[in-house]
């Protein structure tokens, strides 16, 4: 029997079911094509709406608890001593991608973020998320194409397949942690 | 008669009382001693912690939901086209008071804060809040002097009297803006 078919998720216009690692009933925590930083993850409500203030009172709470649920795994996952949580609210903000999405970076005492470089990184072309997008979408796009360029398109689907790996594998240790939290030892 | 004493509100070790406009069951909203951009404020907890793990899922729910009120009327009275919201989690993230807060600073098209300035300033010295409010501190410390530099005494003044104009002035703001939610016109 093939395995059941997961509900497809939308990041704005982009599908990004595989990059999905945790969902809740209004929220969804979903790894990042470049990542500026190791485990640098975002999370986003359901509804498609590109500002906070648009979000409901429960979206809201639901949205901001699952930061602080995804933040405390990713703390443990990538012995992170800190963490940069934020939201571009608004394209003038430097918002890419028109669906509210909190930023979760996790940090390190003299990693690559230091300063205001984890910021730079993040307003930069390489912290664009939608560009990333796009660029996926082309990559899928172009699956079948008569006369592929094998350099690209292999690097591309590795990637893909490398954050499908990663999102699997942070949906387990949220599991793993959500068992703890119940006091299981299953 | 003397107005009500207000209760004291603390931001780390830090007397903020004056800087307040608003606050609600779990969190406080305050003015900043020295903006990045006009209408910079920060939304904290009550209780004093440093990570926001370590907050309640009410707390939590409570803290972002005060940011999407208080960026509703940051946005009608500055004429913010976006908002950048962030919280530095952790001294390895730029946290410079350990007590959780979030960041709001309203945008515009082409303000001060474009491309990734306004991280730039929030990380270097300008941001440093804790720095910013010790200054402040070491100014009430000397307020009675036996010989006062008149010039920086009457500057640190006039600034400490201008935070609290405009806590007065946002909470009117923000006061207005619970009624017209209520549908009142009072």
């Amino acid at each position: 029997m093939p395995p059941p078919i997961a509900k497809a998720i939308h990041f704005g216009p982009f599908l990004v079911t595989s990059q999905v690692f945790h969902t809740t009933p209004f929220s969804f925590a979903l790894v990042n094509l470049k990542p500026l930083l190791p485990g640098h993850v975002l999370i986003c409500p359901h509804r498609s709406t590109p500002r906070l203030s648009q979000l409901t009172a429960a979206e809201i709470a639901d949205l901001f608890q699952t930061v602080q649920l995804v933040s405390r795994t990713l703390t443990r996952v990538y012995g992170a001593s800190a963490l940069n949580i934020s939201v571009q609210d608004g394209a003038d903000a430097g918002q890419s991608v028109a669906h509210v999405h909190a930023h979760i970076i996790p940090r390190r005492a003299g990693d690559e973020g230091g300063g205001d470089r984890v910021y730079d990184m993040m307003e930069g072309e390489q912290g664009d998320v939608g560009r990333a997008q796009r660029e996926l979408e082309e990559y899928r796009a172009r699956a079948r194409p008569r006369f592929p360029k094998l350099d690209e398109g292999s690097r591309r689907a590795r990637s893909e397949s490398e954050m499908r790996k990663e999102a699997e594998w942070l949906k387990g240790e949220m599991e793993k942690d959500a068992r703890e939290r119940r006091g299981g030892n299953v």
